[in-house]
């Protein structure tokens, strides 16, 4: 298909369109003649992961980027693209990148925590320093937020966890893996926040309604 | 003590206390001579509080006046004084406060999944709209998400969310049940969105790693 026809299936405009084949970010059509190319399933497939990455993994050019070239580096194992893929999420969403946590007790619940769950985590996990951040404020806040505490909500969110990593497609290409992935991360996490303030208000009705 | 002192004590700058005093959101302190005025424990809690919705909440300013209006509304019943703090913090992270839902098939989901649960939320719940946010978004990317994936994630944050309904202060004034909520709601919401991306990175590696 002609650029003017990938716009229109694809729906990204064809100026976006042109920017991203002069950044790179889109391969190149086969050449028909001067000046026009012919684009294929591969260029939608790939449209569709950048706008994924962008509109709903609200991801920086420079962490588009860098997602694209993990996929395209055959010799990095999945597991390790979806680590890139969560470090750009991480990035994309408040953290400066920066994994380590300032405070050595909090870095040492953390760590005794992971232990106790059995969790294998890396050590340079953005979702560890997001946890140490809420629980420096809430400490600061005089909110004494123990290992127990912390245990309960880890069991509750395991299973979710454990069923969201088994859909991730077995056969997809390495594209739609963090396609799945990263629409996955961000969009059930807005359910799961929703859910749960939905619950809240279902037992405060229980608790509170006569309450003057 | 004097202006400058609850400045200390409550690490709020002096411009931002007179700031607060101008907007009526902290009550003048008793008049001791001259363009001079007496503070007590009330406005610390009181600052304490403000800081708490500014600060954890990200509330404007002006839903910071209305939930502080609700909080000396004695009759305004307790439900509903929480009802009016998350539609604030619904308004804080990134809702324009318009509940209602568009799309009337998800609407009707949304309904029907309440009900299966047996959940009491109001029709203007700010967090329905979340939800049917959401599932129109992951529906348009071709997902297609059940009522029985929305009732595995529900089951699973219901008995989190009971017990933070429980664990509000029973004996605590109305401001401080506020506090409690706010600082409960976002905080925890980020310790529960970490876990979670913990979980997965845990279940990625035992299902992932070795494979190329």
């Amino acid at each position: 298909m002609r650029i003017s026809e990938l716009s229109t299936r694809s729906g990204v405009p064809l100026p976006t369109l042109k920017f991203y084949l002069r950044e790179g970010l889109l391969p190149p059509g086969d050449p028909r003649g001067v000046n026009q190319a012919d684009y294929g399933d591969d260029h939608l497939r790939r449209l569709r992961l950048i706008r994924a990455l962008t509109d709903v993994g609200g991801l920086r050019l420079r962490d588009v980027r860098s997602v694209l070239a993990a996929i395209g580096d055959e010799r990095l194992p999945v597991h390790d693209l979806l680590g890139v893929t969560q470090a750009a999420l991480g990035r994309a969403h408040g953290g400066d990148g920066d994994a380590r946590v300032s405070d050595p007790a909090v870095a040492d619940t953390i760590a005794r925590l992971l232990a106790t769950l059995g969790w294998e985590v890396g050590a340079e996990a953005p979702a560890r320093r997001s946890l140490a951040e809420a629980l420096v404020t809430l400490r600061g806040l005089g909110w004494d937020v123990t290992e127990d505490d912390l245990a309960r909500y880890a069991r509750a969110v395991d299973p979710i966890a454990a069923e969201e990593v088994a859909t991730v497609p077995d056969h997809g290409t390495r594209g739609e893996i963090v396609e799945h992935v990263v629409v996955g991360t961000v969009l059930f996490e807005a359910i799961l926040d929703a859910l749960r303030l939905l619950a809240q208000e279902h037992h405060s009705a229980r608790r509170f309604v006569g309450v003057a």
